[in-house]
């Protein structure tokens, strides 16, 4: 199983609109990429000020999983007309677990 | 529950003297912080070339359980021995789930 973990900043903090676009875009993907085997992404909470806005933790059964969900056409969609006019930072990692 | 989530970039990048130090240093904390539900962590897999090294996702029961894990003495005892010396870059969120 490999897990991919992602950290967003946004350009303009956590906003309310630009945390719920994210949310709703990357929310879809569960039904639509069937590699995802869980699927979890919230907004950061506020107990530490150096924080970024945001988080996505999904588990793939793969390598070869996780590159079919970075490359889907919808995800792909999502990242180009939802996140990347709102985020300033974005940091990653893939682990197996 | 909420999940909090660490990414780490080491000075050295992923050494595997540093790596196995960082894992074996935050490996030794389920067995002595009973706030964490689940703990998982491991090395960056190299699937791109921009990822952090490493990343720790915990579970914890509340955002209580998650101070106390953060302020465990043998945790802080980790981060100062073993981490603070060995990475560069820092980041984490906490979120709802």
């Amino acid at each position: 199983m490999v897990r991919h973990v992602v950290m967003l900043r946004l350009k303009d903090g956590p906003t309310p609109q630009h945390v719920a676009a994210v949310a709703d875009g990357l929310g879809r993907m569960p039904g639509l990429i069937p590699e995802l085997v869980s699927y979890h992404l919230g907004t950061d909470l506020g107990l530490a000020p150096t924080n970024f806005d945001f988080a996505v933790v999904a588990e793939l059964q793969s390598a070869d999983g996780f590159l079919a969900y970075r490359d889907h056409p919808e995800h792909q969609a999502v990242i180009r007309d939802v996140i990347l006019p709102l985020v300033a930072e974005r940091v990653a990692v893939q682990f197996e677990c």
